[in-house]
């Protein structure tokens, strides 16, 4: 039966993060691999007391079908926090089934066979997937510890790369946990603006800052797009994100998701906006931010401990990832067998590969384990 | 920049669903046009209670990131209470974010451009949006009261036709309102293993029989899927639906789901999971016929004491459709026109013609006015 299948469908290869999520469900195992949030710092109470009084008060709309591009009031919302002047009209938001639907729609409104898109090398495996889905071209650019290397971008547009997009996040990247310095992100933008390619900023872990959170406002202009989302510091089972950008943008976003999805659940968007606008969200971030901190301390002083000089990493500024790399040049992939069966799970650096292989890479997650299951953890790899 | 959309997206055209919705929520329109189930039979208080003790009890795994084919106790509720043997290996289950999303990924799956679907005339505006955006060549079948015409089928599939699918919503059918007769399904059945097509049946109504309920077990087998969802039975604000079919089918679902938004929100699956077993689920569902019962009842009578014979419809027996054609000719888009004037809303029928114009058809639904506004509504469409 499998000749049924699309060609699309035929190449799709085997899922590495469909894969991990399994293993990170094994008992006993300890994880350094998912970017599953802690569980533990949920507000469950909080968000159950909202999801009861949203479904009491207004359940006749918070349970009927609802608006492709978003529930009203949380567009206004997120505009709103966002500081984005809405009287120009020239950014706009439409609001997504988690950011990974943001990355499939525009992959499909602004992707044909054979178009180019810039990633890092390398990058986020979801966005690779989504991209890749439409048999885009994806010309890699290496990123280091101030995030891609827009000089290395400037040298290919001139001798002729012309991109639909560049793709990267720019804060606390996943994989390389690096943020995208100043200096770059305006590079970013003026050669945007000069070539006439999208600038797509995927920004789950803006939040998750230890030291001064980022600016709040987003750059806008005929050339950004920002993707945002609740999953990093509310809850990722809500499945609710956004994407603000030129209308041009989100009005053919929207008309994609109605064949996609029709909208996003009515009832996760009311309980999203009345926790971004209740008074314990700013102490919830802080509590996210102090953990990050902890965390991170964690388990960047294990890794020193453990393996000295023998693994090289950068410590990020927030988010979730330590991306290392074994000076020995010993393969992560081999490591990842013999670590799974001593009880730990972390990412190859392989699995973010774009144009090169990178065979003594890993990827490190202090996110979903306890602050003691860091060290343990770290503890396992080394056997 | 409009120059930046792909060619898929540039082609796409302004949705009637989209400007329905929005229609359907101005103050003071008594809407026939919507598919938007009745909001007052919403289990509202129940799954606020629902809601808070999924929260409560389990909110770490509620809220957290989850599998991408569906949380494993829903799937395996899903699969039983449907009566399927799961022992064979020959059906697996897949939970979507609605029916709307099982249609896109069936088509990003199974579609090449160029490639052949079967369809009715008229049929789902939504499952004709999804198929268009794949650049699908769609065949329409004419549908009779006894659901899709089986006989034109198979002539023009003796003809040389070779459809990667036909899709179809076999009982209470969007707009018609008709049933697949067990004739026709059977002869359908017979001709997707003749001719090595699979056969979607679409079936979001089929808990809404005024009469006898259809049979449980779904058709299994090498050709058929089955799509369903709780949007109708309820609430669609929760956008959970799923599918059944052949593995190889799931599997690549499954695939193509995780790059389009990861899962479905753990939280409403969660949700689903316990209304679908909940001691009131089998007395909402008998409510739920009852009104159907009613409504249909009252809509059938105004449309006859309104327009005697100049309106021609078969009653259907349930679901939330009445498919009328005007004996005079007269242009249901115009009618329209003067109809909202008056606040009344419906849907004329070339929103679903697919080969032939229907321009003296039009549907209306009795789902989402009250018994008063439906009589009410008729007398407006008069004029």
């Amino acid at each position: 039966m499998h000749d049924l299948l699309s060609s699309t469908a035929r190449t799709a290869t085997t899922s590495a993060i469909r894969d991990l999520l399994e293993h990170a469900q094994r008992p006993g195992m300890i994880s350094l691999a998912g970017g599953l949030p802690d569980p533990s710092l949920f507000p469950t109470e909080a968000l159950a007391d909202i999801a009861a009084s949203v479904l009491r008060d207004d359940g006749q709309r918070t349970l009927q079908y609802g608006l492709t591009a978003g529930a009203q009031n949380l567009r206004d919302l997120l505009l709103g926090e966002a500081g984005i002047d809405t009287h120009d009209g020239a950014t706009a938001v439409v609001v997504t089934t988690g950011s990974q639907q943001a990355l499939h729609l525009l992959a499909q409104v602004l992707l044909d066979p054979g178009d180019t898109v810039v990633v890092g090398d390398p990058d986020y495996l979801g966005a690779l997937q989504a991209f890749r889905g439409r048999t885009a071209e994806l010309t890699a650019i290496p990123i280091d510890q101030n995030g891609l290397c827009v000089d290395v971008l400037a040298d290919r547009l001139r001798d002729g790369l012309r991109p639909k997009f560049v793709y990267t996040v720019p804060h606390f990247h996943n994989p390389t946990g690096s943020t995208l310095s100043v200096e770059r992100r305006a590079a970013l933008l003026a050669l945007a603006d000069t070539y006439g390619f999208l600038v797509v900023f995927d920004d789950p872990y803006r939040d998750l800052a230890v030291t001064a959170p980022p600016r709040d406002a987003p750059d806008t202009g005929p050339h950004v797009v920002e993707l945002r989302s609740v999953s990093k510091v509310l809850a990722p089972g809500l499945r609710v994100g956004w994407m603000f950008g030129p209308p041009w943008l989100t009005d053919a976003i929207e008309r994609a998701k109605q064949a996609a999805d029709l909208h996003t659940s009515t009832l996760t968007q009311a309980i999203v906006f009345e926790a971004l606008r209740a008074p314990w969200f700013p102490d919830h971030l802080t509590t996210l931010r102090g953990s990050t901190a902890t965390k991170r301390q964690a388990l960047c002083a294990a890794l020193v401990d453990t393996f000295g000089t023998e693994l090289e990493f950068h410590q990020p500024g927030g988010g979730m990832f330590v991306w290392g790399r074994f000076v020995d040049g010993r393969d992560t992939s081999e490591l990842l067998v013999a670590a799974l069966d001593r009880g730990v799970a972390f990412v190859p650096g392989d699995a973010f590969a774009v144009a090169r292989p990178l065979h003594d890479h890993l990827r490190l997650s202090w996110a979903t384990a306890t602050t003691e299951d860091l060290r343990a953890g770290v503890e396992r790899l080394l056997g």
